[in-house]
């Protein structure tokens, strides 16, 4: 086998065999096959593409390149959950005790951001104390305890993954689907859970911009989940729009503590119960009400409980950032657009998010947003409030919000915002 | 200027600014565009297309990556040429002494074989003695002296094109015209000569299959020459069979000499003077014979001096291989087809070539063709004779003679061989 035969063989439109992918996969893993030479193969299947069972062997040979978790010790069915990535995306915060205190057991294995997305495990560093890094055994001894975990995935699941995702990085070839969903899937598969809600972005702040692409990224990840035993279910929801009132790491964590005490922005709250069943139907768990649990004080209770675990202190004052900057609204109308991919890369650029993998974040910066699309604004009102420890980025930050949003003056007629849930596909 | 954003571009179909590839050859020399970034550019080069003012930039970019040499204080026209290489394509050896016998000064900076195609530097260290390697001052004074030179290519001329060519060899990205051609021409015209006869081949032994590519590669190279002030031409030939009737170093440079002597294999004269007139043409000289220069020994007295100017003596007994086996007709018939792909992974295997950049050849390894596609040949007769240092490689070489010929037992009747030349393109 040599790797000039398989990169020729997807860049001639053929189909790789199943010895092929299995043996490109883990002379990669091995440091056999150069980076070079994945680089090109990643670029020949994201313009030429993959057929299902091309995708579906792939990803199984992801899954062996490394080692696989076993939750079957756990009294409780297992329920995950996976965003694609979008702005002002909390909802692994609140949604992951929600589903515990319903009775599941959440193990929510986490990435930190990179370019214009956040990171769950950036946000919940902004809680003083509290660790990312857990070892499998105290992993297992949170979720068990409490009912959720978020931690950092362990080096040990899909080591190629790993490798392959930060290639298509710097390499121009992170937006290909095959790419995309056996990535994904991959991990949280070896992850070992029993039932996975996807929820795939659609719009400008997410990778997936159009509706089409969405679905197909969506049915290629059920197809792949439901191959392996995995009960999975994605939701279509919208990104055109930053996720609730904040983008930036403790601003999001205060915005989702509000959610946990029954308040928070309604988007964030309709997304977050709309995951949360889907996870408990997909565990089997029929009686639960997770509407009740937010208002009751079941899952902040939960969230209290795993912060704690993991170092945290849940009453700890959130750092804030030293310097504001408030953008007022130039007229009086209806916010008819506020776009999430601008949102995020000034969150971004104010140090809520990194540029390369090895630069610190900013725990306090972000951008809070004081409307959503729909609401009516009146001239001279704050429309957004940016946050940063070091001002000298204002100015490049106030640069991406240009543009970002519309405001009809003629009050809008017949103007809806989207709904969250665009689709479901199981 | 960021290297995600210039393989996007291409990756997504656009066309790429002049500063885009400008930005990028340069950064790629210097080592801030990392090999992985560019063969995901090159994949994406040669599934989408460049248009012809991008493969001009892109070649002026890959000539400003280093120095440019100047023959201007000659007092000969330079003529040059160059072939896309092709199993037993010797012609480099006769044809240079033969235009620099008919009054042009004829600078071949040439290169060394990788895969089944030999290289014209290889082939003539199999003289006891001569040097590829000289100094630019050593160069010009062999051109001044003898009317030719064949040497390597320094190291100041293109480095972005052999450092992107290195990388393409090794990650499937090859076959790209607007890489093929940029490759070979920013290389020619860094060399500063003032024509150039390119001999595009054709065919089983050739990198370009079918004439429609050939002749999509040798329009493109006879634009880029013409836009940069060197008068081009090219021809189409040949390569569904070897050329002459050897393939290996020694083998070849034997039967070159056999051309000087006013002798040799029909197809490789014919094709030799072919490109000779069109050299003589291009570099303005009108009254000269090549035919008569071969005849009368004037060739061959440039070739004599040039190979001692090079350290080289031309009356050495040259390598033969310690082991030979003869391949036999399995019938009688009209032989009507030798495949030249075939014969040069034999002679690649057998040890004239070599499968990594580092790998030494061996001077007397090759095959040795005793009938030619259109003669007769008679059950039991010899028909290729393998030639190495090594007998363990026979079985192997053997191996990759199955099936390389064919003999039509009935007469084969209208049976005719391909012409040498093909097209000509200007």
């Amino acid at each position: 086998m040599d790797v000039i035969s398989v990169i020729r063989t997807k860049r001639d439109r053929g189909v790789l065999s199943d010895d092929q992918i299995d043996w490109v996969i883990d002379a990669y893993t091995r440091g056999e096959v150069a980076d070079e030479q994945m680089s090109a193969l990643a670029m020949a299947i994201l313009l030429n593409g993959m057929t299902r069972a091309e995708i579906a062997r792939w990803t199984a040979a992801m899954i062996n390149s490394g080692e696989r978790m076993n939750f079957s010790a756990l009294t409780r069915p297992t329920a995950d959950k996976h965003s694609t990535g979008g702005v002002g995306d909390k909802i692994t915060l609140p949604l992951a005790p929600l589903v515990a205190a319903c009775g599941a057991a959440v193990p929510q294995l986490s990435g930190r951001g990179l370019g214009h997305t956040g990171g769950t495990l950036d946000k919940l560093e902004s809680i003083p104390g509290w660790r990312a890094l857990l070892s499998n055994a105290e992993m297992l001894d949170v979720l068990d305890t409490t009912g959720a975990v978020i931690c950092a995935a362990g080096d040990g699941l899909a080591p190629a993954d790993k490798k392959l995702y930060a290639l298509r990085d710097v390499t121009g070839t992170v937006e290909a689907i095959p790419l995309i969903a056996s990535s994904i899937m991959s991990k949280k598969i070896a992850e070992g859970t029993g039932s996975l809600v996807l929820d795939v972005k659609v719009g400008s702040g997410a990778f997936m911009k159009n509706i089409d692409d969405a679905r197909e990224l969506a049915s290629t990840m059920v197809g792949l989940g439901t191959d392996h035993g995995v009960k999975t279910v994605a939701l279509l929801t919208d990104m055109a729009t930053p996720l609730g009132l904040t983008a930036g790491n403790a601003l999001e964590v205060r915005e989702s503590v509000e959610v946990l005490a029954g308040g928070g922005p309604a988007d964030v709250v309709e997304l977050t119960l709309a995951l949360a069943r889907e996870m408990l139907d997909a565990a089997g768990i029929k009686d639960a009400d997770p509407a009740k649990a937010l208002a009751d004080g079941s899952a902040m209770d939960v969230w209290r409980r795993m912060i704690a675990a993991q170092g945290g202190d849940p009453d700890a004052t959130l750092p804030t950032a030293r310097e504001q900057h408030v953008i007022t609204a130039p007229a009086s109308g209806t916010l008819t657009r506020l776009d999430a991919y601008d949102v995020g890369v000034a969150a971004w650029r104010l140090g809520a998010g990194r540029a390369r993998k090895e630069d610190p974040v900013q725990a306090g910066a972000g951008v809070e947003l004081h409307a959503k699309p729909g609401e009516r604004v009146t001239e001279g009102q704050p429309l957004l409030t940016l946050h940063t420890d070091t001002p000298e980025r204002f100015e490049y930050a106030i640069k991406s919000l240009q543009g970002a949003y519309d405001i009809d003056t003629q009050g809008a007629n017949g103007f809806t915002p989207n709904p969250i849930v665009l689709d479901r596909i199981a």
